[in-house]
């Protein structure tokens, strides 16, 4: 079943129906001002931290789902009848309802008995407010009188003490309408923390910042008792729950229609707020923000256009794929519909992860986070877990072990994030800059890399294998125990692709000691994987604290898991025919309708030596569900092998693309990839949960541009190493890099996957496969064709 | 305005109107298994640790308020109408309606178009379980065919998670329908922690383990799918929100009714569940149980019955405080509809003072309560501020000063506490006790009792009064700052009144020297205050952090604070004239038409050096609101000055059945005592908050047996003191004391508030005020002429 679709002309996702699955929702942001909106109208907002700025309130897993939000309530008073132009909070059935995400925006249209109205929902780039523009016609033959009611909901700054300290909160807060702004003011009593205000350009004819007068009595924001009466009640609020409510009335002859702005912001004092409210007063000021916004986000864009013969892909790779990158960029995974934002904060692994497909885009925010991260190094080598946004502080989950006190993986995404940087900007004075440790000493970045090489290097296990501490990139693969020795195999991997890619960097950094030191290091390394983590048709997982494998033939249980399959490969650990095989058994054991399962059997019950990842029923998060994260790994995999179409195959199963018509069953947005998709051994097989923020949105945008499409950066120059789907007859690139335009045609005569014949740039043909870089600000026609 | 009245002859609050300005609760608990119930079947369960061990879920400052709960809808299957006897969730207007809260029970009797049905909820004195019994009638002259569902919704196990961890919590619970036991299983996948049951002795011919099967999508438990259609869609939960939905299907003749039980409990094992679900499928077994939970609330309250003039008094003395008293012991602060139950734990201060009216009911719960409060002691005297029930670990909330962690008054409450119990029950032998200390070492409790007096006098701050550390009583009054300075005068009166009780203590625990050590340092405080905190009309409240008065006419606001003055009186700090002069001074400021204000003028800005208290609006919570617990102190003194009709004034002013006439300003339950009224410096003057959990109910009770009905045990005997309101006549008391009976029968023939005439015992006139310890099981009749 399908609730909507792609208007890719617009660059919009349209949604035709507002009872989706579950709230579809957009984050409208500058980086800082966050707004999750729904398509109806339910969500919150926030500034810089999600913990400690939070602006509106929001009731998660509520009843009915997705309340409060940015209300608008339209009322006509020659009936009494009130209905959302958002469908929520009034749930009536309207004649017609629209609503599209586009990037940085949302857009309601609806109708309802004559009255047509349009709301557009942005966040300007620069200013920290979010606008909502509503435009409210008469289509109807009769002069109709119109009451405009507003709503939003205040959260407590701090939202662990909105939901916390109930008592408290109720008691410290104050809205107080302005006559002199236009506008409601809220902040706390003693004006610690900030200030929001919510103004309007409209003639605000009454108002209420009390929660329960506008509301009243054992009701909701279904039915307000204000806009029930067709007037606010004046209501200040000194404690209680403040909100900020407005009424304007309006008068519409037939076909008229009016234009009123509502604008909610934040400022840390008071008086700031005059020039910003009267800026926004302006529709013109409106119009310009937006266009200014939109521009942006098509120029976010253009650094990387793809034509190819599957307009869903060009639709994922082109627009929503890249969007989702800059949302995970910003958020990490730290704050969406079902990711609270008090807890989990900025990951170090996932922020890591989150800058490796932006980095065309975003290089200066990108560099500014490398060096932001790499500040929660300890001098050892390993890093905190994660740290918060507003304070920078680092810090570990509360369900790490104290006596292990790292995740076996995280520093060393700090190489594979940092090399991504270097081979797409050439920026290597990145390596020069002076960062602190957590203990207050510095170094160069390139020590800091240094020293998440020696970590793992210095802490091995009883199978010579890296220590897993507290976990690895599977967090809920927790195999610490009392003798401190669970050890990682996909850790293993990853050191030997991090040593391969610090070999790498020291040659740019003209470290010749380390070349080979790493080199001969990466060796060792890849002859100890093949050697001792080999299980005769893939590679096992790791070894429990007491020395019991995991992912073997021998479990009962958890007998194959992808993971150490696909990095196998991508890490280039496993030679040609074992890179087959594992693989060849990825797809054997792990594949499903929907996309590659984390592994297989289900765990059926707890393992103690297991924990977190047998606490889930099967099929469900890391116990055998589609983990999206790992897929697009699968399909790197599958492209090193050359096998292009069983890479498009897998690339296909999770594209959200691929679920519009489906969404029913997956009940996620269909224009964003899920943190999971529920494995087959559920009964609820397909369904995804967490949408948003998770790492495969970066991996998946790599994968598909970098190996599928082909088009990787090198230290050196741009690489053209292609692995498309056989069918394919043709397809072209528009790719931006280090300031150059590489117009790249592909041609597949021969309908192959891949191998390169010729490549020709600027009319002349090369002889390999790696674009120079020009930095000369101008446009290269390269043609290449496949043979 | 009126929503229900008191039925004293059944112990009951009769609600007549369900829509009551907030939800009127009640507290279901066996002291371990806690069911909270509202007037409109709204609440949660939770079993000893309302933190970790949560049941049912609940959804805080919800709205509409109050949701979820423990719901039965019923249907008529013939119009496919369906409604809830308890009003919420459906909220359809019923053709009648009544909730009766009775002492650990809640009945609600209601009919909607010829079915009449009664649910009583209980929670048995031994298992820790939850009974539903439902009796449904038809009233109607047709055949009717009911579908009869039930719904709970239950929580995570870890309430902080199930708030927190959202995208986590959907993915580890389980909750299944055994066909065995007729019941709903509800545990963790990995089956740590509990095991939840829900069964019904009805014919279960559908159900619903999964919420979003029941509800449907876009719904609310005020509509449900499953309703709606008439039957549930037998749904597991693997992962997603765990829910028991029963329905049951039952026809009924006219005047024919049936009964169901629906029994919700917490198991450790699985294995335990089918005996407990046997027992309580037998009418005769619930019945039993209901009868015996009763009969137990009986003898609680047979230890102190009053009969006055006044019926509202004697309802709220002989009722509803004693109810209120044992709720406050049994879970302090720390859980209620406005203590969110997973942050403040259980207080030391409050603890205490919750066993001060509860000694003569549950001695031996109050003695094992003061032994675990004293192992939250440091060896040098100080205390933890908090600790966790499940856990015993002790804390400090997250406001504490680091390099001030300790709080003023904290440890002299122990004091007070044991001191009361020893008066109360005559046991020298809890002196004995060896008690730990947080470092380990142990030591008898009456040297836990020293070592608290010993922590006050090491320190004390520039002007020798005691330090005040983060806060005193007056947790907002955060005077706390870089001098480590703040000094606290209540807490110097309170160490006088500690003084002198410790060496009452030392007398009968036969240690001479403290005697005369503790009487020769009371006296030196008693000194110390009256010279440097007297003001001219009143005492000073404080000295900050950098030495400025806090509580004196020289301020421009809070010039003067309730509490040194009331606790000048009742510590006996001040002489006579003092007193009477300091009294009246809150008489003239202090006093409002709804009770005594904390204190005046509020502050109307933030003070850094005063922190918290400035951080209300006017009229709230610290900053000059009504703040309950420290009215009765006022009383005490009053009755210590021989004003019984000032005393009972104030007594009466904040007094529940005071607001049951005016409830729609009032708010909260009328049966109840409330954290704090909202003073007359704000728009909501009388609006009360935070009912329930509050030292009001403590110490009114003590104010008003022990002072103004002035029956007070001493440690050898019973001291017969009141302080009535002139125009009393007579009144009685009977009074359980020391395994004995004191029936005791005031005259008042001259029309005074205080002073004895004449007093017989057992038809022989006394030569002093103190009745003698029988110890005989048997009934003294005692006869008091007040003149």
């Amino acid at each position: 079943m399908q609730y909507g679709y792609f208007d890719d002309d617009k660059k919009e996702y349209l949604i035709t129906q507002p009872n989706t699955p579950l709230p579809w929702i957009n984050y409208l942001s500058n980086g800082k001002y966050c707004a999750m909106i729904s398509n109806t109208g339910g969500g919150y907002s926030f500034y810089i931290d999600p913990r400690d700025i939070r602006i509106l309130r929001y009731r998660y897993n509520n009843l009915p789902v997705d309340r409060p939000g940015r209300y608008i309530y339209i009322r006509d008073n020659h009936t009494s009848e009130y209905w959302s132009p958002t469908w929520q909070p009034v749930m009536k059935s309207l004649d017609s309802y629209e609503c599209r995400h586009g990037l940085g925006y949302t857009k309601f249209s609806s109708s309802y008995q004559g009255i047509h109205s349009e709301i557009l929902y942005f966040v300007p780039l620069e200013d920290n407010v979010e606008i909502w523009s509503l435009t409210v016609q008469n289509t109807s033959s009769e002069r109709k009188e119109l009451n405009i009611f507003s709503y939003a909901e205040f959260c407590l700054w701090s939202a662990i003490s909105d939901q916390r300290d109930l008592q408290y909160i109720q008691n410290v807060a104050v809205a107080k309408y302005s006559e002199k702004n236009k506008a409601i003011f809220y902040h706390l009593f003693d004006l610690s923390t900030y200030v929001a205000f919510f103004s309007s350009n409209g003639n605000i004819t009454s108002y209420d910042c009390d929660r329960e007068a506008f509301i009243g009595d054992y009701r909701s924001e279904a039915n307000p008792i204000s806009v029930e009466k067709g007037r606010c009640g004046d209501s200040q609020a000194l404690g209680g729950n403040p909100i900020a409510a407005t009424c304007n009335t309006i008068v519409l002859n037939p076909n008229e229609s009016k234009k009123i702005i509502f604008v909610l912001g934040v400022i840390k004092e008071k008086s700031q707020a005059t020039q910003i409210i009267h800026k926004f007063e302006k529709f013109e000021n409106v119009e310009i923000e937006f266009l200014k916004m939109k521009e942006a986000w098509d120029n976010y864009l253009k650094n990387l256009v793809a034509e190819t013969p599957d307009k869903d892909f060009n639709s994922i790779i082109n627009i929503w794929n890249p969007y989702q990158c800059k949302t995970t960029f910003d958020w990490a995974r730290y704050v969406s519909f079902y990711e609270t934002g008090i807890g989990r904060g900025i990951g170090f692994r996932d922020s890591n992860q989150d800058t490796l497909a932006v980095c065309q885009n975003i290089p200066k925010l990108v560099r500014n986070r490398l060096l932001e991260l790499a500040k929660n190094q300890f001098e050892e080598g390993k890093v905190y877990h994660i740290y918060f946004p507003l304070t920078g502080k680092g810090d570990y989950p509360n369900y790490v072990n104290p006596l292990l006190k790292f995740f076996g993986d995280d520093h060393l995404w700090m190489i594979f994030a940092v090399s991504n940087y270097l081979k797409e900007t050439g920026d290597m004075s990145i390596l020069e800059e002076n960062v602190d440790y957590i203990e207050g000493s510095k170094e160069i970045l390139y020590e800091h890399l240094r020293k998440a090489i020696e970590f793992t290097n210095n802490n091995t296990g009883p199978h010579g294998f890296p220590l897993i501490g507290t976990a690895d990139w599977n967090d809920t693969l927790q195999l610490h125990g009392p003798n401190k020795n669970g050890e990682s195999v996909m850790v293993a991997m990853q050191f030997h692709k991090a040593l391969l890619d610090m070999s790498e960097i020291a040659k740019e950094f003209n470290n010749k000691n380390n070349i080979a030191k790493y080199n001969n290091l990466a060796k060792k390394v890849n002859e100890h994987i093949n050697k001792h983590a080999w299980d005769g048709q893939w590679y096992v997982r790791a070894f429990t604290d007491d020395g019991e494998v995991i992912g073997s033939q021998n479990n009962e249980e958890g007998k194959i898991y992808l993971n150490t399959q696909s990095w196998a490969v991508l890490s280039s650990v496993a030679p040609l025919d074992r890179g087959f095989q594992c693989m060849n058994s990825v797809r054997k054991y792990l594949v499903t309708e929907f996309g590659i399962k984390l592994l297989n059997p289900p765990y059926t019950r707890f393992y103690p030596k297991l924990k977190g990842i047998s606490t889930f029923p099967p099929g469900l998060k890391e116990n055998a569900s589609i983990f999206c994260h790992s897929n697009p790994w699968a399909e790197i995999a599958e492209c090193v092998l050359g096998r292009g179409d069983i890479a498009y195959e897998y690339f296909k199963k999770i594209a959200p693309t691929s679920k519009n018509k489906i969404a029913e069953i997956h009940q996620t947005e269909p224009y964003i990839f899920s943190q999971m998709i529920t494995g087959n051994d559920h009964p609820k097989f397909g369904a995804a949960k967490n949408s948003w923020l998770t790492g495969t949105a970066s991996w998946t945008l790599k994968a598909a541009t970098d190996w599928i499409l082909g088009i990787r950066p090198e230290f050196h120059g741009l690489k053209i190493d292609p692995c498309i789907p056989k069918k394919w007859n043709k397809f072209r690139v528009i790719r931006n890099f280090r300031n150059a335009i590489y117009d790249i045609q592909f041609l597949n005569p021969e309908h192959l996957s891949k191998g390169i014949k010729k490549i020709k740039l600027d009319n002349v043909i090369q002889e390999n496969n790696i674009l120079p870089v020009f930095n000369d600000g101008k446009k290269h026609a390269v043609e290449v064709i496949i043979g």
